[in-house]
């Protein structure tokens, strides 16, 4: 909590207005005040080479896209995110007008979810890194990744695969004179929306039995749950949600869209299980809020996670799954 | 939150009893239930090269250190350090042994302190570093920079300066053959103690008026009391307490104790200040507790730092500071 000239200067424009925090940057510890109330806690980093590449993400959608990760994480729980902590590892070169540019866009991002920077630290690296602890709060219980049972039918909240052609995308072209097509995949992965209104209608369903965010492809997340929950379980490709764009650039490349939305990650969706008793319960709940959910699978008594494609079923090797950059 | 599978096979062999820790690792997030109380929240973050050098920190005292700042903070404002949570970022070759070496001595240092590993993350990084969020409760109130006022007397929990000669006796020679006054020192550089009691004594005490820990030397830190309180000070280089084995290294590097005990860091020690008003129901609250303070100054309305040295004043500069290895 020393040393964060860069932060403080950054923060000396914006007003705090939160009542529930006491002490911002400045002291010893960021003071939250709660009552009564669960928090949730999480920390992930971000890291130049392994999560994001600078010759086509600006600073500012670094480190929004640090925050993001972070948020997604309190929305799979159905969460309020609130406070962030931030430590910044910078070359030297990067420590004034790019380390600017990174915090500033990461605070108006955050700021987008009602997400106030409450502290940090810097500290010299070769390569940027930001890593983030994220608390936010859980006012009405939280949903978790061990509840899934066998027959639960598996659901996600958007289109997957599209973060991976984005990612394809600049790899191999970079940001600029993209395609009609190219648009909307280069967007999901330079910036996440993380499903805050989709986590918090989840849990306030009560028909949910387990839920997480997809950032390493929904193979490798459903085995999670699985794992978690200690079931297996069935994923039908044919009916993984899929975008007209994913359905283009995969045809260009040659390769299946139902392959980039199976083992592509870093689309933040949600993947959650709904038990079959409460599947009309949840239907009419969720009318009128102009969400889509989308049925892909069922939850096993069977360990495992075997895919359906085109009338074959296919046991998974997980070591299939996206590996960041 | 994901990937940290070294973190889960480390604590594996843990047995988690803590009711407020409603989930730890293995899910989106770690769930903190709190009512109501106020939390602490602090980041800080220990790299290889800035703040450890492998040649003579084991990995698993580089660990206990990264937790060591961080307990500090919370016993600065004289609350109790409860979860950490932990981003390591680590180079290829250190992702097996070293690392389990590092975390495992960071888990068994935080344990002496009450504090429970809740969450973590591993990226890849040329140099190790280890990110820290320490969370802490504020059951009573808390201690803070900002509340010190012209006549308040400064004090310190004990001696400064032994941690830069410790610094400069491992950079000379390393960790072997340690002579008797050479023991200290290092240790003190290698393993701090946070003044976990004394925090909490001196909030328990009421007379507190601002405290922080020495991170940066006394003359760097009482400047940001003095910042946060808008005041000055005055620090007397006589009145600083100095141990037997920093004047034996002092005198051999023919250096002046008291420059190491002004400008050194990394003590750990807290320095805070006390109204004249308070001084005697502060010594007799303190009095049977078997812990030490050594006023060594008192706060002014003028601004600035000065020094009073052999008889003189001298206005100090705070770039002379402490920086770290």
């Amino acid at each position: 909590m020393k040393e964060f000239n860069l932060i403080s200067r950054i923060k000396s424009g914006i007003t705090l207005n939160d009542k529930s925090l006491i002490k911002g940057i400045g002291d010893d510890c960021a003071v939250i005040q709660e009552s009564n109330r669960r928090l949730l806690v999480t920390t992930d980093a971000f890291s130049e080479g392994t999560h994001f590449k600078r010759k086509y993400f600006t600073p500012s959608q670094a480190g929004a896209k640090a925050a993001a990760v972070n948020i997604s994480d309190i929305c799979a729980m159905g969460g309020i995110p609130r406070y962030m902590f931030v430590t910044l590892g910078l070359p030297k070169k990067d420590s004034g007008a790019y380390a600017e540019s990174l915090m500033s866009g990461m605070i108006k991002y955050a700021e987008n979810y009602g997400v106030v920077l409450a502290g940090g630290d810097t500290i010299r690296s070769e390569k940027i890194f930001i890593s983030v602890t994220m608390i936010g709060e859980a006012d009405n219980g939280f949903l978790s990744r061990s509840g899934a049972r066998p027959g639960d039918r598996i659901f996600v909240t958007g289109c997957l695969g599209d973060a991976k052609a984005g990612f394809e995308i600049l790899e191999k072209k970079g940001n600029k004179n993209l395609k009609d097509f190219e648009v909307l995949p280069v967007k999901k992965i330079l910036i996440p929306q993380p499903k805050f209104a989709e986590g918090r209608l989840l849990l306030m369903s009560k028909c949910v039995s387990s839920c997480m965010d997809i950032s390493d492809g929904i193979i490798s997340d459903i085995s999670r749950i699985c794992e978690e929950s200690r079931v297996g379980a069935e994923i039908n490709a044919g009916l993984l949600p899929v975008s007209p764009s994913l359905k283009t650039a995969a045809k260009i490349n040659k390769k299946h869209a139902a392959d980039y939305a199976l083992y592509g990650g870093e689309d933040y969706e949600l993947l959650f299980t709904v038990p079959e008793s409460k599947l009309k319960k949840f239907a009419r709940f969720m009318c009128g809020y102009g969400l889509t959910f989308f049925e892909t699978g069922k939850i096993t008594a069977k360990k495992g996670v075997r895919v359906i494609k085109d009338g074959r079923t296919i046991k998974e090797n997980y070591l299939k799954a996206w590996k960041h950059f």
